[in-house]
This record gives C-alpha cells, sequence and structure tokens, in this order.
C-alpha cells in the first residue's frame, strides 16, 4: 500500500469530526492527497445502513444484528473506498473503523470482542489502520455536547452513561493492548491543544 | 423447542414460496398453529436490508458485504421473530434461510463455506432447521419462469445460468452432507405431484 490510513475513534462528542477536518486540511494545505471518509458509511449502501442503524425508532434492533449490519458497511466500505484510495497513494482520514465495533458492540453491549473480532477479519479482509487516534474524553462532557448540539440524540447517542463508560474503558483497554498502532490523545482540552498533539503524532507517523 | 423449524430452499423460481403456503394451508386446516416466514426479510429491520439487497440498481455490492448484509437480517429475524415462535410451539415455514447463504454466496459467488459457516453460527446462535426441503430444480427452467412471470428480476435472479447451476450444485452438496435434515424433492414436476411428496416427509417429521 502506497498510502496511509489513520482512524480517528472515540465516544460521541470527543470532537473526532471536528479534529478530522483540521487535520486534513493541514494535510491538504502541504500537498498531500487526503480522502475523508466515515462510518458507519462512506458508500452509497453504507449510508444506507447507517441511517438503519442510527434511526432512533429502531429499538428492537439486537445487538448481534447491529454488529452484523456494522461489517457489512465496513466490507463495502473497505472493497470500494479505502483500499482503492490506499492504492492510489492518498492519505485515508476515516472517522471511526473496527475498533469502533469492539468498543461499542464488544465492551459497550457485551458481546464476545474475540468473535467480532473474527467477523470483521472477514469484513475488512485483515487491513488495519497505519494509526488510530483515540480521542479520550470524559463520558458526562461528551453526552453534554450531544444534548447541547441541538440535533436530536440518535440510536446510539440515546444510551445512557453506563454504556457510553463501558465503551470508553473498552478503548482505553483496546489501546493498551496494541500501543504501537493507537496513540491516545486527552480531548478534555481546547480545540487548538488537541489539534496541536495530533499534528505532532501524525508528523512522526508519516515522516 | 416445543415447536418445529421447516425451511424451504432452492433456486429462483423452483416453487418454494407456493409449496410453502400449500403446506401451510394444510397445517393451519388439521389445527396447528403455522407461521408463515421470509428471508432475507421477515422482521421491519430485515425487509429494509431486504430491499437494500434485492435492489438491481445496488451492482457496486461487494460479495462479503452481500454475505454480512443477510447474517444481520438473519439473526434479526431469529432473535425477533423465530426463537419466540418455536418457543411458543408454532410451525414455522421459512422460505429461505442459512443455506441459502451457503448456497449462493459460498458455492455461488466463491466466498469461503466454512468462514460463512462460522458467521452465520453467530448470527443464528447455533439455531437449525428440524427440515430442509429442497426443492431441487433444473436451472434453465427457474430462469425462464422469472422472466415469464411479468415482473423484473431482482439483483440476485438477474445473475446468469452459470450461476444458477453452481447455487443448484450447491445445494446438492449440502443436502449430501447432512441428509438427516435435508429432504430433496424433485421439484420438475406439478405443483400437487410435489405438493404430495412434501406432505409426505412433513408427516414423517412432525408424526
Amino acid at each position: 500500500m502506497k498510502g496511509k490510513f489513520l482512524v480517528f475513534e472515540g465516544i460521541d462528542g470527543s470532537g473526532k469530526t471536528t479534529q478530522l477536518k483540521l487535520l486534513g486540511d493541514k494535510l491538504s494545505a502541504r500537498g498531500c492527497p487526503v480522502l475523508y471518509t466515515r462510518e458507519p458509511g462512506g458508500t452509497r449502501i453504507g449510508e444506507t445502513v447507517r441511517e438503519l442503524l442510527l434511526n432512533p425508532q429502531h429499538s428492537e434492533l439486537v445487538p448481534v444484528a447491529e454488529a452484523l449490519l456494522y461489517a457489512a458497511a465496513r466490507a463495502q466500505h473497505v472493497a470500494q473506498v479505502i483500499l482503492p484510495a490506499l492504492q492510489e497513494g492518498k492519505i485515508v482520514l476515516c472517522d471511526r473503523f473496527l475498533d469502533s465495533s469492539l468498543a461499542y458492540q464488544g465492551f459497550g453491549r457485551g458481546l464476545d470482542v474475540g468473535q467480532l473480532e473474527k467477523l470483521n477479519e472477514t469484513a475488512t479482509a485483515g487491513l488495519k489502520p497505519d494509526l488510530v487516534l483515540l480521542l479520550d474524553f470524559l463520558c458526562d462532557t461528551g453526552m453534554e455536547r450531544i444534548t447541547g448540539s441541538g440535533r436530536g440524540a440518535d440510536r446510539i447517542e440515546q444510551e445512557d452513561r453506563v454504556f457510553h463508560r463501558k465503551v470508553r474503558a473498552g478503548y482505553l483497554t483496546l489501546a493498551g493492548r496494541d500501543p504501537d498502532r493507537y496513540r491516545v490523545i486527552d480531548a478534555n482540552r481546547t480545540i487548538e491543544q488537541v489539534h496541536h498533539d495530533i499534528i505532532g503524532v501524525v508528523e512522526e507517523i508519516l515522516g
């Protein structure tokens, strides 16, 4: 692969989308070819699956079906968007990937993490990010940001604080298991401070 | 489980839906509690996934994402519809189930059958049909039935004859591997003859 695959992870409200955009702007200004994308979604089929997953009316969705829908959207995303961009030498900036499934469906919902990893191994054909930027953020502040944003919370965001605390702890466990790939960024600071740290880490990885 | 789980399998155009309805009418007339259902679909979420899967415009859908979408719809179907009905003692008559994924995505598309079985083990939590009625049918006749039906062919039905021959051969291989669960019915006969054979097999299973 000629390109680099950088993934932003973290609980809802941690600032992933803002930071991804800021990083992309900086890299583009330096002449790097950047592709922005997100999960669930990133393709026409994936965006349809996203609507299904995040629709607050779908309260009957069971955890295993949820995990399989995320994996399906991911399989389409990897094959149709991410792999071709990496082969073209692009820097792919992705808002959530595999580790979201492990943190949310595994640590959050209590599905077996090993089983989720196998499932996603099928979905991604073994593709892993070059770098996972975990924006670590206090759950209560994340929830307040969602509530205060004026838009309605989606099906996942509507889960309670206990769920989001399990997800956050899950992310930190995943980071501890794979310290070479993960960088934990303290996101309880100003946008500028967080961006500064991210630039430092990315420069180290891209050289 | 107090109920019985009977699945109809076969290539498109083999008469599954007609035969399922005839069997259900017969069982209902005898006072058996029958639940009719189908895959992909059978639930609100599953029917949305069905539209996504069968839409002829979705030609970009990759085989792995296709397999995961079928498995997701199945997981929801098992948890929300099939298991509760079996626990209530119903006879569940299902138009396609797990073996469709093995025949179509495995033997048809060339995905690894063992990997598909593991994936679906996750989706079904190990639930298997008590009986699989395989309506074995010559592919060319099946294709002609679809073409002659007046409705447009869906994304899967639009596949060529070579694909459908692989699927048919796949079904026969699956039947050969699990002869206790499978009954192969020659569906190249009149509706009445096929129905008569099905009744014979089902009476043997239900006692």
